[in-house]
């Protein structure tokens, strides 16, 4: 039997017009380092019409890949808006991958433009040279001469290519199954992997952000989003904050404590979101410095887990910390850790600890090592698979080949952790699959930084593991084999290092010593390093700039 | 491009699983005239795979009509689950319709099985020789013996007929667009006409329902849903309780003053949903016997206009009244009066009495009287048309065919209500677009006269229609309902109206009644009151200065 329902197509150009109509006055605030710079829903609809002419003009097609290598700041929020309204896709590229991937996935992408905020466009100019897929570059936040061009490309300046623009456009009619944005993540080993949202999932995920089981966003809260624009799309709040007509109050470059609490004075949010180092940092400071952060109604925290010593010491501050767990392909909302509702605070902080109850959009799996499912009883373990419609069912792919399928199975995503859930629904995490290092909301690779390490003359071989580390989450630890025992100098290693990774990735411990310790068939054994260090069994150096 | 998403259908036996996991101690309880009796989500989860299995071997098959003629009770709520989870469509009968419109919609839908209350199996029976379709009828919360069946009809006892059937069910993969449930509405002259909801429109809506711009369930709460569950889908509420994990107290067949206030004690709701004179009969009971209902966080009230008195005694009362508009074709949701943030009582109060802003995935348009569209400015009107993934594209006909094309307009559903809408986004009703009154070339909006009418302290309540005047076309007539029988003063309500009315729109003719008469869903039947003035039936006043 058929339904009566009208098509209604979930399309991102409703948010833009929407927001931009009747939350016309609601702001949207960019830290410039001494004070915010406020603009408005309203203007950031008349930008998002005369940015989406302005691509128009340039040639930009439904379909075209327009990126963005930008902080969080108003610029991005246009872009957010504009380009999928039109029926281009949104390519958000990390600011803080390393060179080689970010050539590759401006490549992959195939990005016709990119537009760069002023203070990165020297580095963006170094890849130009290996990305001739880029057209045109679109320098905001500063002049067009700070981006170096080279030959090939066109640089225009944001302000000056949309002014004299129409500020309002006949965005198209677009299947809600439409790619709007694009999002790569870099956390398996290999190259990095696209995911594609398409502008059902951006809706659908924006609604769960604004439900009470998200993070309940609504017209009168005003939101810090810390978390990057280029990270999984800064975890839906761009697109829930023009649904929900909450306000923005964003960071640009300034992500340092200091920083942070100034804007958190200037603006009082009523919400926040960022990784734990970054409240690691917050909470330092306020011990330095304090200052009253209770205007924050919630802080959400995601990206690894929330020691509970933090989410302590927040509730101690009166802004009280919620923890969720997602990931790029997931949108990235997966699970909320809301305890449920009359416990005491005790029995609840064991459920705020969790990684959160799964969403009702959201289906769940725990596949045992003998590939069976594991029941939810708060014990049984086995590798989280997920799906829903705000999930990746594929990673992209130029050329429509399948790219790294052993990340599904059976049209679920083979999330990579290991994890519990309990009877009603909270999702824990025990262990990752593989020996990724999660660092400041980041993923190292220590199968390509033991790779990296090993590439040196001086190396015979060289292990990595994470370690716990107060203030990023984890670190990797090296143990390593030298031929010369003159060559135990973990600096001059770090020094080799630096040549090819970006510094947030240079390990600072190291440990020499005369054999990595092995499993039966000769692989590293990395679960005995991690305990020999727990137990302070190796002579660690420590190496800093 | 393509997304990379999964293809996630958005398909309700999905809420069933998920309630009956992770909210499987979540409260369902149920009003027996005395006391609560609860059962769980866990239980109606079992108790739906169990309905399910013995609907199948009744013959029931994906597509069929599986009807409900029930008070709001558990064993809808089960309905609700097993249904539309199986494939089948929920067709919710409205219990207050005439026997007339009752047969026609049992023969329109083609429903093949109905589940029927034994306090109303009586009157289902008489339909019954008219309705050779229905094969089988299912008596619950009471015998078998309550329904008389006629030859054809199968009786069936429902604690009987799902006993010992197994608790879990392979639900179907369905299409999110297929349909999940009907209902339909007599808001019209002529038949009732069908609205044929899907899984993704009841799942959308109860997104929106559980957003913070909707009514913002969660768990913790705890909803009495007054609405039934026969009108509208009680406004979304059962599935967005699954959803939320929101427990339920149900009024079942109760929904009087007294005993909706007992039960409001005994169940301590923190959420109501009502239509107006529900809440006018609670308020006059709370003159009566005070009672602390301030446990309600919000009351929900919807179906006809609120009559500003009546929010400012709620607001006494700490159980605040959410205004919002819709129509059974727009399932219903399609705006909240949730004031923008940051204004004072009184200026947020002109925003609470209007009837809400437009919802992010409705989309609204004002068409005046030479077909153009007005604008957004709080001042010209239009009739209403709305159009959104919620929103019906046309009314359910069993042969394909067009039925009512009148109600619709380039794929936008025509409401019938004269509004405007203000530049933020804030609805207005202004009438109806048959209510309106045309008096000497101006108009006068019955619904605003209304209001003004009961906003005096004597008045319980009061309809308006127009009737015919020869000097001027049309003429007001006031139809109402006093605390006093020395308030029946026609002079003495006209003198208060002159207080804020110009000359020409103070009604001259009165009649004063014990009640006013209403539809099968609440609303002032219009209709009736217009012929009933005309037949002279009632003893009309002259008021003249």
């Amino acid at each position: 039997m058929r339904s009566t329902m009208q098509e209604g197509q979930l399309t991102l150009s409703r948010l833009v017009d929407y927001s931009r109509r009747v939350f016309a006055d609601t702001t949207v605030s960019t830290w410039n380092g001494a004070e915010l710079e406020t603009v408005t829903f309203g203007q950031i609809g008349d930008r998002a019409a005369q940015f989406a002419h302005a691509l128009a003009k340039l040639g930009v097609a439904p379909g075209d890949r327009v990126a963005t290598f930008l902080w969080n700041n108003d610029a991005h929020q246009v872009a957010y808006g504009a380009v999928p309204a039109m029926g281009a896709v949104l390519h958000t590229i990390n600011l803080r991958i390393s060179a080689e991937q970010a050539v590759y996935v401006i490549r992959h992408a195939d990005d016709k433009v990119i537009v760069v905020d002023a203070t990165v466009a020297p580095m963006l100019a170094r890849y130009m040279a290996s990305t001739p897929n880029v057209e045109h570059v679109i320098v905001a936040n500063g002049p067009a001469s700070a981006f170096d061009a080279p030959a090939g490309v066109t640089v225009h300046q944001l302000d000056e290519l949309i002014a004299g623009e129409p500020t309002s456009y006949a965005w198209p009619e677009l299947s809600e199954r439409a790619a709007a944005a694009m999002c790569y993540t870099s956390g398996t080993t290999g190259d990095p992997k696209g995911v594609v949202y398409s502008h059902r999932s951006c809706w659908l995920h924006a609604m769960q952000v604004c439900m009470r089981s998200g993070m309940g966003l609504a017209q009168g809260d005003s939101v810090l989003a810390v978390v990057p624009m280029f990270h999984a799309m800064s975890w839906g709040i761009p697109y829930a904050a023009m649904m929900a007509g909450a306000a923005l109050v964003m960071p640009g470059r300034f992500l340092q404590p200091e920083p942070l609490l100034a804007m958190m004075a200037a603006g009082r949010p009523t919400f926040a979101a960022a990784v734990p180092s970054i409240w690691q940092g917050v909470s330092a400071q306020l011990d330095v410095v304090p200052q009253d952060i209770s205007h924050l109604r919630a802080i959400f925290v995601g990206g690894s887990a929330v020691p509970h010593a933090m989410i302590r010491k927040f509730d101690g501050y009166r802004a009280p910390i919620t923890h969720g767990w997602g990931m790029t392909e997931t949108s990235p909302l997966g699970s909320v850790a809301h305890p449920p509702a009359g416990l005491d605070d005790e029995r609840a902080f064991g459920y705020r600890v969790t990684q959160g109850r799964i969403l009702p959009a959201m289906e769940a799996r725990l596949i045992g090592e003998d590939g069976s499912e594991q029941p939810w009883d708060g014990d049984s373990v086995g590798e989280l698979e997920v799906r829903g419609p705000w999930v990746t069912g594929a990673y992209y792919s130029p050329d429509g080949a399948v790219a790294d399928d052993s990340k599904f199975h059976d049209g679920w995503l083979r999330t990579g952790d290991v994890a519990h859930i309990t009877s009603d629904g909270y999702l824990t995490l025990v262990d990752r699959t593989k020996d990724l290092i999660k660092t400041g909301g980041e993923w190292i690779s220590s199968v390509e930084l033991e790779n990296l390490v090993m590439s040196s003359p001086a190396v015979i071989e060289a292990a990595v593991v994470a370690v716990p580390d107060e203030k990023w989450g984890e670190r990797p630890f090296v143990l390593a084999v030298v031929k010369d025992p003159a060559d135990r100098d973990a600096r001059k290693h770090r020094a080799f290092l630096a040549a090819t990774l970006p510094r947030w990735q240079l390990p600072e411990r190291w440990a020499f010593v005369e054999e990595v310790p092995k499993t039966s068939v000769g692989k590293f054994n990395k679960m005995a390093i991690r305990a020999s260090y727990a137990e302070g069994a190796y002579e660690v150096v420590e190496a800093r700039d």
